[in-house]
């Protein structure tokens, strides 16, 4: 895959050694996560929203009800800046000022545009679904006319981008690792849990295959 | 506590039945996030960064290098928006339509200022510290004055906020319920991990009780 360009919008200043402006390194962090954070302006006035989004090739598909204000602003082709991170651990140094964490961030830009066609918002919300949970799309009840027609869907093809990522254990300054403090890294991954039945769950439906052995990537 | 006002900003549109303008809401969801994503404009452009933050009463502290992009903006004084965002789990419903998560997320409006004294920075990488690992503080090697110098702290009072949240099973369409289809809540929660010793931790020292006791909120 090519590597995205690099401009003043997405190059990465600070800790450059852990900046990545691959599709390789990008492509997996913006699966993985299960939302992002899309930000936008309006009037000079940044807004950041959490919102559930997908991927399909090098663009990014986010959805929701006509009215939401992000959606409405994305549709108008504003610039738009998405992040993905995801936090894989705490970096305890022996030094306060190298703690730090391992994580994983993908930086976007780009701007939206209305999904026009019946077919494009179909496999949108496809790719959606099945980027929270792979397998549900196939066995939950399809949309109908009136919900399709109550969604919006955006589509956001990604001009730039940058990841960034820091692994391993931390990095002290060399007459720090005599101290006699501990050092090390807690992982704090996300751990799916034993699901939950809706309380009004008819008798006999087990939970599926696809929700039991969940994990993301 | 008194509730942050609700202006054009601030207000929410789409399900205000789980909006939520109140501190004793707000502040918990800031307090449990380990990060937070800040937004700014330059030019025109949004940027969505995620960083390590933390709360002293109705200001938000972020820290970083001094030639950080994110923390000189902020500095400036232009307009932010901070979002702590918390995903609980997937909700399941029978239609795809009504799929959605349960999440805590609060948005913050503000602007920054730099940390002037060494006081304050002191106060503020404290507070950080203790955020992400309390006990870690006094347990590792406090910053020296050539660190501190190195170090840029931004202070961004909070003018107002607004918290969302989503709870419990999902909602279909009373005539889904009928359906054979599985439905539920997967939690999704953050599970630390055992700690992993750094490859050059020095023998006989343990882990502290603050690490292996680790919990969010």
């Amino acid at each position: 895959m090519t590597d995205f360009p690099t401009t003043d919008r997405n190059q990465v200043r600070r800790m450059p050694t852990r900046a990545s402006y691959d599709a390789t390194t990008i492509y997996p962090i913006i699966d993985e996560a299960l939302i992002c954070h899309v930000g936008f302006v309006e009037d000079g006035q940044p807004f950041v929203i959490p919102t559930i989004h997908a991927r399909m090739d090098n663009t990014i598909v986010l959805h929701g009800a006509k009215a939401s204000r992000l959606l409405k602003h994305a549709a108008t082709g504003a610039p738009l800046c998405i992040t993905c991170t995801l936090v894989d651990g705490l970096v305890l140094a022996r030094s306060v000022f190298h703690h730090s964490m391992n994580y994983r961030s993908a930086v976007l830009f780009g701007r939206g545009r209305l999904a026009s066609t019946t077919e494009e918002k179909w496999a949108a919300l496809e790719t959606i679904t099945e980027h929270v949970m792979p397998g549900r799309w196939a066995d939950a009840r399809q949309p109908n006319e009136i919900e399709m027609n109550a969604t919006s869907v955006i589509l956001v093809d990604i001009e730039e981008a940058t990841a960034k990522v820091r692994t391993g254990p931390p990095g002290d300054d060399e007459e720090d690792y005599a101290l006699p403090i501990w050092a090390g890294v807690l992982p704090t991954p996300m751990i799916p849990q034993p699901p939950v039945d809706d309380p009004r769950l008819n008798e006999g439906i087990d939970v599926p295959g696809y929700v039991d052995a969940y994990w993301r990537k």
